[in-house]
C-alpha cells in the first residue's frame, strides 16, 4: 500500500529496561533500529536472558530493507544472531559497532554470515524509502550514534543512547550542529532516551572518573581488579590509560572482555601500548603491584569472573587480602541485591572495594533531567515520544517535555506493541500488536511461557513430594510400602519423622478404598502436611496396578 | 564466673540488615536488646522472614535478667513472639514500643503471656548486673530510645537506631544533654548506627515531607493512598495532620495498620480527631476527593494492599485512575525490582504514583555520615563497634570513625556471631559462636536449611522430569508404556514430541538390561535431554517390580 503512513512499532525497550528494537514501516517496507537483549528479572527462574518479541516480523522478512545498529551495548546488539536467523537484512553502523556485531555473530556461529553495512557518524543513507542520517552522539562506548528517519511521512529523530558530555573520553562530544541543523529542517516526531528520567540536573563527564581510578590505584598495594561491562569500551580506555599513567600492566580477563578489546584495539578505538597490555598469565606472575586486571562481573552475576573471586571458586586465580577491586558500574534495576553480596563477600576476603558511593569510579552514559530538555529543546520536535525505559522513566520524560511547553496531546507514551503512526507530519495512536517475553534459555528460545514459570515458582516455593505405588490390581492392596522422594520440602530431620505419617495416611486411603484413589490420596496427603507443617509442596502419585 | 568481663554477642543484624538482636553477658547473667525480623533475599525462595539464630541461649534461659526493645519497628520487634516462648524474661520498654509489642503478641496468641516493665526515656533501671541509661532518640517512631549499659567492666553505649532530627515529628529531638553527660563520664564503647553510613551529608528532618504531602493531596483529584510501613507511627501521624489541613476524612486500612494506629492512639502517640478518622467501609462510600487511605505496601510486598491493587486482586476495593498512589517510603535493598514492577503497574492503570524521586515523600530515619561522626563526637568513646547494616555499611562507618580520631585498633567490625570481650574498660576479639539462619516460613521455624534452599533452587532452575516405570520382575520387561510427567520443564507443545522420544530410550534402556537400570535411565534421559534443550530438569525414577 502506498498511503504514505509511517508506523512505528516498538517491539522491545518500551516499559523495560533493555532488548531495545524499533521497527520503522512504511509503504510496506520496514527499517529495524537495534536489536538488544535483557537481564532476566529475579522471578525469572532459570532464564538466561530475554529478546524482543518480534513474532510480527516473522511473515515479513522480504520487506525488511535493513537493521541499523546504533552503539555496541548488549542491550542494543544483543538479539542480532537471533534476529539475523529469521531476518537476512544487511545491517548498518559504525566501524566499532559493526566490529561488536561481528564478535558477537562470531561467537555464535554466524561469522561471516552477515552482510554489513558501514556508516560513519555524519554520513546520510538512502535505505529503501528512508533517509538516514547517522548522527554521533556520546555515551559510554565510542562510535554511538543517533538518527534523523526522513520519509515521506515526515522527519524523525531518534537519539539512541546519549549523553551530552562536552569532555568525552573520546573528546567526540554529542553534534550539537547536526542537531541544530534538523531542528531548522522540521523535526516532526522526537523520540528520545528516559533511562535517566528520573535523575535531577547533568550526568556528569566520564572524565571526571579518571582521578578516582587514579587514586585507586595510586594507593592500592596489591593488584588492582577493576570491573565493568564487556561492551563498555570507554571506561577500557580510560583504566588502560590510568594504568599507563601509574605504570602498571593490564590486562583484560574473560573471553567477552578480551574479544572486544581486540576488536576494538584492532579498530583503532581503544589506544593500549603494546608494552602495557599483556595477557593474564603474564600478569599474575608479575609482582602484585604492578598489576591491573580488567574483567566482567560489575554486576554480581555469579558465573563472572567477580562473582566466582567474590565466592572463591574462580579457577585461574583467588582473591587476595590485599587486591583493591573497583566496581566501576551502577546496578542494574534488579541487580542491587546481588552486587551488595558480591561487595560483601569480597569484603569479608579483606580486599579494599571500591564502588560509586565510596569514589566516583562511574558515570552514566545516559543523559540527565536537564541534558533531556536540552534535547528536546535543540531539536523543537512538533511530537514527543519518550523511549528506552520502563513505564515510570517514559512517563516521568512525558512530563519533562510538558514542561518545556511540548502539549500533551502531541506527547505519547507507549509501551512495547503500541504502534504510533504518522502521515504528513501528524502523529496519532495506531493499533496493538500482540508481544510477549521471549526467553532464552540453554538452546531454546521463545519456547519459555508464563505458565512454566509459575509451574517453577510452586517447585520453588516448598519443593515436591513423590508417593509411588504399586498395587494389586484384584484386592486393591498395597504391594509393598509406599516409595516416597522429597526435594525442597524438609530437611532430613524433620523428614524422619513426617515421611512414615504420611506413608501410614497414604495406606490408609487405600485400604478405606473409593472411587478415585490418587486424587484422595492427594488430597489427604495435601491437607495432612499444610496442618503439619504450613507448607505446600506440589505432591505427586503414581501408581502401578498389577 | 564473677571475673567481670562483659561479652558483646551479635546475634543478629551485623552484617546485613534487620533482624537486629545483641545479647550483653557479665557475670553468667544476659541482657538482650531487641528482637528483630529481617526479610528474605530474593534468592530465599519460599521463605516468609528470617529471625536471629539464639541458639547460643538454649541452655541459658535463666541466666537472662531482661529484653530490652529500644523501638517498635518490625527489625526490632518482629521476632518477640519467637523469643518470647523460649525465654521468658521480663521485656522493657518505653510505652508506645510495649504497646506495639503487646500487638505482637496478641496476633501471635501470646497476649498478656509477657511480663511488660515500662520504662520511660530519661529513666535508670537497674536490671541484674546492667544498670541502663534510657535515653530518647528521634527516629521515624515515636518513642525509640538508645542506651547506657553500664556494668562492672565499664560503659557501653548502644544507640539502636537514630537520627539527629531538630524538628521531628512529635518535637522530641535526640537527647543531646544525655550524650554529653555520657561523654563526660567517660564512654569505654559505642555501638551506634550505620543503615546510612554509605549517605553523605545529614538525613533531612522529618518534617520536610509535610509539603509534599499536603501538594499530593491538595492536587489529587480522586482518593489519594498513601503506602507505608505499618509501624511508621510518625508517618501516620504527618498523614493525620496533612488529611485534616486538606479537609479530607482518613481511613487505615489492613489489620496491621489499623492495630497499629489504634494501640499508637490509645497512648496518645498518634492524634486524629475523632472527626477525621472514619473506618474503609465509610471512607469507600465518601466522595473520592474527600479521602485519605493509608495502608501497607510500599515496598512492593505482593500479599500487601498496595501489591494487590496494583495487580487488581484487591477484595475491598480496586484501584482507579484518578487515584493519587503516594509511596512514602525508600525500597529496602533487594526490593527495588518490586517496587519497581508495583509503580510500573499502578501508572498503567492510570493512578498518579508519587513516590521519592518525584517529590521528597520519605525521608530515611537513620543518621547519615554527618550525623554518625557528630555521634562519634558527642560521645567521645575509647572505643567503636559499628551495628545495625552490611558489611559494607559497617566498614564504611568504621572509616568515619578514623577519620574523627579513633585508631583503627580501637574500632571493632563484627558479624553475628563474633564476640567483643570488655574488661576493665578495654576492648578485645573474643570467641566466634556458631550462627545461621533461622527461617521461618508457614508453621515452621528454623527448620529450613541452605540445602533445602539449594533443592529448590535445582527445581526452579529448569523444573523436573518424573518417570514411573511398572517392570515384570522376571523378565525384566516393561509392564506398560513409562508414565511420564513434567512441571515447569517444557511447554505443552514441546512436550508433544519430547515425551515420546525420552520414553522410547527409556525402553531402549530397560531392554538393554543392566546392573543399575534406574541410573543408567537416569543418565541416558539426563543427557538426551540437555542435548536436545541445553536445559538440565531434576529427573526421578520410580520403579514397581511385580
Amino acid at each position: 500500500m502506498q498511503n504514505n503512513k509511517l508506523r512505528i512499532i516498538p517491539l522491545g525497550g518500551l516499559g523495560e529496561v533493555g532488548k531495545n528494537m524499533m521497527a520503522y514501516e512504511i509503504n510496506d517496507q520496514i527499517l529495524l533500529v537495534d536489536a538488544g537483549l535483557m537481564f532476566p528479572d529475579n522471578d525469572m527462574l532459570g532464564v538466561d536472558y530475554i529478546i524482543p518479541d518480534f513474532e510480527y516480523l516473522h511473515d515479513k522478512s522480504h520487506k525488511i530493507v535493513g537493521i541499523i545498529i546504533t552503539h555496541g551495548h548488549e542491550d542494543h546488539i544483543g538479539a542480532i544472531h537471533h534476529v539475523l536467523r529469521e531476518i537476512p537484512a544487511p545491517i548498518f553502523g559504525t566501524p566499532l559497532t559493526l566490529g561488536l556485531v561481528e564478535v558477537k555473530l562470531a561467537r555464535n556461529g554466524l561469522a561471516g554470515k552477515a552482510e554489513l553495512r558501514q556508516v560513519q557518524a555524519g554520513e546520510t543513507v538512502q535505505i529503501g524509502p528512508f533517509k538516514v542520517d547517522f548522527f554521533h552522539v556520546s555515551h559510554s562506548i565510542p562510535d554511538a550514534v543517533g538518527l534523523a528517519i526522513g520519509t515521506k511521512a515526515g522527519l524523525v529523530v531518534h537519539t539512541g543512547d546519549y549523553k551530552f558530555d562536552h569532555t568525552p573520553v573520546d573528546n567526540w562530544p554529542t553534534d550539537f550542529a547536526k542537531l541544530a541543523e534538523l531542528s531548522t529542517r522540521g523535526v516532526d516526531l522526537l523520540l528520545s532516551d528516559s533511562t535517566n528520567a528520573e535523575r535531577p540536573g547533568w550526568t556528569p563527564s566520564e572524565r571526571v572518573i579518571e582521578p578516582a581510578l587514579d587514586d585507586a590505584i595510586r594507593n592500592a598495594k596489591g593488584r588492582v581488579i577493576i570491573a565493568t561491562f564487556a561492551s563498555l569500551i570507554s571506561r577500557m580506555q580510560q583504566v588502560a590509560d590510568a594504568s599507563v599513567r601509574n605504570k602498571r600492566k593490564l590486562a583484560f580477563v574473560g573471553t567477552s572482555m578480551v574479544d572486544n578489546a581486540k576488536m576494538a584495539r584492532k579498530l583503532g578505538y581503544l589506544k593500549v601500548p603494546d608494552e602495557t597490555l599483556v595477557t593474564v598469565e603474564a600478569a599474575l606472575n608479575l609482582p602484585d603491584a604492578q598489576v591491573v586486571l580488567m574483567c566482567t562481573g560489575s554486576q554480581g552475576e555469579p558465573s563472572s569472573i567477580i562473582g566466582r573471586l567474590s565466592a572463591g571458586t574462580n579457577r585461574q586465580f583467588d582473591l587476595k587480602a590485599n587486591d583493591t577491586v573497583v566496581l566501576s558500574s551502577h546496578p542494574i534495576p534488579g541487580n542491587e541485591e546481588a552486587v551488595s553480596k558480591t561487595i560483601n563477600r569480597m569484603l569479608r576476603v579483606g580486599a579494599n572495594v571500591i564502588y560509586d558511593s565510596i569514589a566516583p569510579v562511574h558515570v552514566s552514559g545516559h543523559a540527565s533531567q536537564e541534558e533531556q530538555k536540552l534535547m528536546l529543546s535543540l531539536v523543537r520536535p512538533k511530537y514527543f515520544m519518550p523511549i528506552h525505559g520502563e513505564l515510570r522513566q517514559l512517563k516521568r520524560h512525558a512530563s519533562l517535555a510538558r514542561q518545556i511547553g511540548i502539549p500533551e496531546e502531541r506527547i505519547f507514551v507507549a509501551e512495547n506493541g503500541q504502534v504510533i503512526e504518522m502521515e504528513a507530519g501528524v502523529v496519532s495512536l495506531g493499533e496493538r500488536i500482540p508481544g510477549g517475553y521471549v526467553f532464552v534459555e540453554g538452546g531454546a528460545v521463545g519456547e519459555m511461557d508464563r505458565s512454566l514459570l509459575k509451574e517453577r515458582e510452586q517447585l520453588a516455593r516448598a519443593g515436591i513430594l513423590l508417593i509411588n505405588l504399586g498395587i494389586d490390581k484384584y484386592s486393591n492392596r498395597l504391594l509393598e510400602d509406599p516409595e516416597i522422594v522429597t526435594r525442597g520440602f524438609v530437611s532430613a530431620e524433620e523428614a524422619e519423622t513426617l515421611i512414615p505419617a504420611v506413608s501410614k495416611r497414604v495406606a490408609d486411603v487405600i485400604h478405606g478404598g473409593g472411587f478415585n484413589v490418587e486424587k484422595d490420596i492427594v488430597d489427604v496427603v495435601r491437607s495432612f502436611i499444610f496442618n503439619e507443617t504450613k507448607r505446600r509442596p506440589l505432591v505427586f502419585v503414581t501408581m502401578t496396578k498389577v
